[in-house]
């Protein structure tokens, strides 16, 4: 094909690439038959848990250099084609969660909250990692969540409630091996005092990591369990390695390589944690390390064009804007300097006694006092509760949240956070509005304009050949 | 070209299509170059003002047919191709006003808060409506706002500041006449007592209209101006034609053909309106109205496929959140049956009293007491408020805000409107989200994929020859 694009052949090959464009967009349905599907080797399905588009247009702004006369272009900016809309079975409304939405990317089926891999009758829904697998492809997931988490289960099991943490750990075993890399966290789902998972793995040929350094040894062509917390990593700021998504990655991609190539679900997991919980200083530093592993990946794309890699997301949270209060601001600053997440601050304080040096330092901005005091008067008002709460009766207690000191110095800081970027919110749950969609490689321009979530499975069991 | 598009020619022309894409997403850059560049002879570019992709997406569950299994997709899904960053130049931050957003659509440079058609210099920036003039072509603005206000006006003129209303008016002929079609509201600036535009108009060969009416009878090959109200047209849901713009644009369209192709810009101007006073009722008629306009724009450039439509928005406003306070809800349903805005139902109580059964028949769905008490208490709070203002010495009130009875009730059945829909807000101004692009016809694929609102711009100059 490329001695065709001589100079006179580009135009005429524009020419028909603009016609049959206008056509497709004319028709509005996207049709492939099996003469002009041309399957890429590899496929790499990033899903960056809860990141609508403001998460995308924030992480620009946050990753600006204000040195220099123009806003860098990020990799998500370099990669998009379009968006899709993440509603799930009309039984659920309009607003997905993460388990009806990853069933929709991983199945292309539309089901219920809280199903993972299962139709709105409780039906199997196949996935596009078990029918990669069946094609004798190698299969992998890598998440930042627990791997037996909504995402990483709707693409590896089916059960009728996200809720099973131990039942879909065991799933990954009982109903036969369906990856050969899993990395993430969750051991306390695999490492069960009447069921200890993590040995079946290893009778099964794998070998069993707890440690990101080890993830530079790791044997060739052996399948791998990495399981580095007891459920979540540990958020993007606060762990030792704040790429751990890209370090995960890399080797993973290492592990799965092979002839027949194969498919991989990436997923940046805690960019919605960072949405429920509303803290915008997270959320950056998720959106880095996920903008760090798509930049490893866009560089591996060139280098292996036989591949393709699609990032979306299953919905957005929070309803975080950039700008809020009537303000036409967002000052992204003091996130740029921030190295511990605001519970990892507050925890700090819990014990101890807060100090407006002290608190300057650790959130490595400068604190005002009338800023400090907002936050000690919230400790001091939690503690208070507490001891009340304290001095309850058993049955008192019982319908009562007992206070939590940490979580409300954290959500006094996060409100100072808010205050100083200028960063709205609405919600802590999910909302509905379409995600990006991104796609770079072989057949990328199959996910180009405007998708919805089951389209994005469809496309790929195409991809893989099904029928 | 078509004569190509055998069986086996578009297999080769799709693999060339891929490879093409490919290598331009790889080197992001959008690179044209005089040889590729095939011109429409009619450019018709959209913009809605304010429309941030929840709009789109709210658009869709609003439009959504409950009776049917399926979601129905919206003319907002077929033509959308990707989105624009919306940032003004360094000097205004990350949020752009409308004025920088438009000059940057219209001009494709990065101005300062608050400037119409001048650079950051308050230079003059050639708009592509000036150019395609230039060029012979026929050109018109359709506007649903006043036809002087910032989007409008940064197409047809050059002004230091949006709120120079009657320069800006005033420089529509001062600086030459520059469009062969004004369509909106805004007679007040046209029909001063110390300069008569309108009059200006006739004398150079204008038609005047101020009657939607009179759109169906006018003078062909005449250029016409056309002011249906004061200042901007009343909003989608109380206008006596719901559907002005798609009305408008019609007759807009059938003045401006001719041989040489034409220019025009059409703004939903009220999208972002409705956004400023978080009016979802107001904002989901809106974008009725432009949904109707696109279905016809759509099918227009089936007609006529030498014509390009672009869609995009300047910014967002509001912070509109489909789903709020961590619920997993979003319920159109009383959007749905609603003839009047919340603002026009609170005006007919500011002097009359205000009954449970009224207020139901006005809004057109049930309301519950606790609802009729809530905007009943905002009414005596606001006129106890008023009459305790007026009790002030002149002196007193200088500092004060006049109280405003219907605004208190408009606030209060917004707020109802809101926990009903369950529909979230975080600002009275507006965001900085990247917004939708759409776009269909000819040369469209060139508006595809991560554009910044400079890039659309400078792709119509493209289009018009300019190099």
């Amino acid at each position: 094909m490329k001695k065709l694009l001589s100079a006179v052949s580009i135009v005429l090959a524009l020419s028909a690439c603009e016609t049959i464009k206008n056509a497709e967009t004319l028709n509005t349905v996207k049709q492939n038959t099996s003469e002009n599907i041309h399957s890429p080797k590899n496929i790499i399905m990033v899903i960056a848990d809860g990141m609508g588009p403001a998460y995308t247009t924030s992480y620009r702004y946050f990753n600006d250099d204000p040195n220099t006369e123009i806003i860098e272009e990020t990799v998500f900016d370099r990669l998009l084609v379009g968006s899709s809309s993440t509603y799930p079975a009309r039984v659920s409304g309009f607003v997905t969660d993460s388990a009806a939405g990853a069933t929709a990317l991983a199945s292309g089926v539309k089901t219920y909250n809280g199903a993972i891999g299962l139709d709105v009758d409780k039906k199997i829904a196949e996935t596009v990692l078990e029918y990669a697998k069946k094609q004798g492809k190698r299969t992998g997931i890598v998440v930042t969540s627990q791997i037996n988490h909504a995402t990483p289960a709707s693409y590896l099991t089916h059960n009728e409630s996200r809720n099973n943490y131990n039942a879909i750990a065991d799933s990954y075993l009982d109903d036969g091996i369906k990856a050969d890399v899993y990395l993430g966290g969750g051991w306390e789902y695999f490492l069960r005092e009447e069921r200890n998972l993590v040995d079946e793995f290893k009778a099964s040929g794998f070998q069993y990591i707890d440690k990101y350094a080890a993830l530079s040894s790791l044997k060739e062509n052996t399948p791998v369990i990495g399981l580095f917390e007891k459920k979540g990593l540990p958020t993007a700021l606060d762990d030792s390695d704040k790429n751990r998504l890209s370090t995960m990655t890399k080797s993973a991609i290492k592990q799965l390589e092979n002839d027949k190539g194969y498919f991989v679900l990436i997923e940046a997991s805690q960019v919605d944690w960072a949405g429920h919980s509303n803290d915008i200083a997270t959320a950056m530093a998720e959106m880095s390390d996920l903008a760090v592993t798509m930049e490893y990946l866009e560089q591996y794309v060139r280098e292996n064009p036989d591949t393709l890699i699609i990032l979306t997301a299953d919905h957005s949270t929070g309803g975080l804007t950039i700008g809020a209060h009537g303000k036409y601001e967002w000052h992204p600053e003091i996130l740029r300097t921030m190295q511990s997440s605001p519970m990892e601050v507050a925890k700090t304080f819990t014990e101890n006694k807060i100090t407006q040096t002290r608190l300057a330092s650790l959130l490595n901005f400068e604190v005002t006092t009338e800023e400090f005091q907002q936050i000690k008067i919230a400790k001091d008002i939690a503690t208070q509760n507490l001891r009340t709460y304290k001095q309850l009766s058993e049955s008192e207690k019982l319908n009562k949240r007992k206070p939590d000191i940490g979580y409300s110095i954290s959500k006094a800081i996060k409100k100072i956070i808010d205050m100083r970027t200028n960063t709205g919110w609405t919600s802590g749950g999910h909302t509905a509005i379409d995600v990006p969609v991104h796609a770079l490689g072989k057949s990328s321009e199959m996910f180009n304009g405007k998708m919805d979530n089951i389209d994005i499975a469809k496309q790929i069991f195409l991809l893989l050949g099904k029928k």
